[in-house]
């Protein structure tokens, strides 16, 4: 089921990357097949990645036209990424990108919806700017995804084997999804070394060699998200992994605000930095 | 369940406001209250940013110092949030800022992890750009975010009425809200209005006075989101309010490409744009 909750985290990350360059840079189908291509000669090689160059350049008889262009933007699912999100909500711990790639297949089934706000609701999206840097930096940032959404799943994983007594070992479970899955990547195999040297770690995020590569590409994942908000082009999952790194890097949230407020009207208490114990204050 | 659903989301917007303000800006507590309190007088007039208000500006006897600064930042739940998240799996219809709200309640649990973390992953943020202006945009960046809250909750109550039968009158429900409950706002009223007026509408982002208010603001939510980005600071509940809303007036999304995948590598099937039926394609 996680591997599947990944598969959908990946799709949708891909199918953004897609969408940007062919709403947001006007890319025609073989030039992105090109591009996907090329990515999969290198640190994003996987089956989705050289699957997503095939599909960009196959050619419909029929019509003559690219036959991803008469795909109804329509997506189904079967049930595995729902239920990893609910996993993920009775475990306490969140996997944002695969929320993010169930909600955007559950929002393309509002297509008629959909058609009556683009006239109601619009904005201008005109790229600015330089493309092939850009084309470079959304490649390090779709890795850069990629990594945070296995981190989501992976993390999801021990939890699991944690609560339900799976005795996992996720070395293992990185090596056998690297023999022959939909998910098969050469990122797996950092994947199965990272567990391998530490099996108890928490993310994947933690990794030496994962957070390097982060430290790395988190500059160029920032600008995609930003262009993005500004295309008007929704990324869902981009977003979501840029938030999910964010968090998980953060020494303070403002979860104090939100025991505050919780204290205020409901009498909830909340705990406190400086001394042990559990306190109420009369706010007003 | 919706209502808390909406509280949370609420609440998680008004503490990334707050963490904006504090770790980005470098606002002072009383500063920070003085503002909310003036937003409280205007379109943003709600009984939770009244508290805001107020708890910014307790001083902790004991101490001398705002006690909101001496609370720990780790949010309890009680539940409805993540019952709220699994309803809206259940019934397909994405509340993306609610589940983003109980995220990262979640990920505020991982104290520890995020100590760690900073240390390793880090990003220098330092805000550029004038204040005062960016305050007024942060200000309609967040009714923007609290319209978009509430139109994933209510839409997703008439998802609920619709698959349940509960005959629910949103306009009532709008109505008794504004009443006494922890999400009395001032928006409500506009709510009651629109269902009134329309009580089959499926989203309040397509309520013309919403959408115009929305019309009127999402450069600013796009500037907050994409300046949050840049900070590093995690405002995933902005983030996926503009995602939403960006999504919802998609006329095409990129699903189409998530078809082909599945197709490609599990013979799903497609339907097309130009014909009826349902297709394979043999892609290799």
């Amino acid at each position: 089921m996680v591997h599947n909750g990944i598969e959908y985290g990946v799709m949708e990350l891909i199918a953004e990357t897609y969408d940007l360059m062919a709403r947001g840079l006007g890319m025609k189908n073989d030039e992105m097949s090109r591009r996907f291509a090329q990515w999969n000669r290198g640190e994003l090689n996987s089956y989705l990645i050289e699957i997503t160059a095939k599909v960009l350049a196959h050619v419909d008889p029929t019509t003559g036209d690219w036959l991803l262009n008469r795909i109804q933007d329509v997506a189904q699912q079967k049930g595995t990424g729902v239920w990893t999100s609910m996993s993920a909500l009775e475990l306490q711990c969140p996997v944002p990108v695969i929320d993010a790639a169930v909600a955007m297949r559950h929002l393309s089934t509002w297509k008629d919806k959909r058609e009556l706000a683009s006239r109601q609701l619009k904005w201008p999206h005109h790229f600015r700017g330089e493309r092939e840097p850009f084309l470079m930096q959304l490649g390090n940032a779709l890795y850069a995804a990629i990594i945070i959404t296995y981190a989501q799943g992976m993390t999801l994983l021990a939890a699991a084997s944690r609560a339900f007594k799976y005795d996992l070992n996720l070395a293992d479970v990185a090596r056998i999804w690297r023999g022959g899955c939909i998910l098969r990547a050469a990122l797996l195999e950092k994947i199965r070394v990272a567990y391998k040297a530490r099996p108890d770690l928490h993310s994947l995020l933690m990794d030496p060699q994962f957070s390097a590569e982060l430290m790395a590409r988190q500059n160029h994942l920032r600008n995609v998200v930003g262009k993005i908000t500004h295309l008007g082009i929704p990324a869902f999952a981009f977003a979501s992994s840029l938030s999910y790194f964010d968090a998980y890097r953060a020494e303070r949230l403002p979860a104090n605000l939100i025991q505050a407020q919780r204290d205020f009207f409901g009498a909830h208490t909340y705990e406190r930095t400086d001394q042990k114990g559990t306190f109420h204050t009369q706010w007003q």
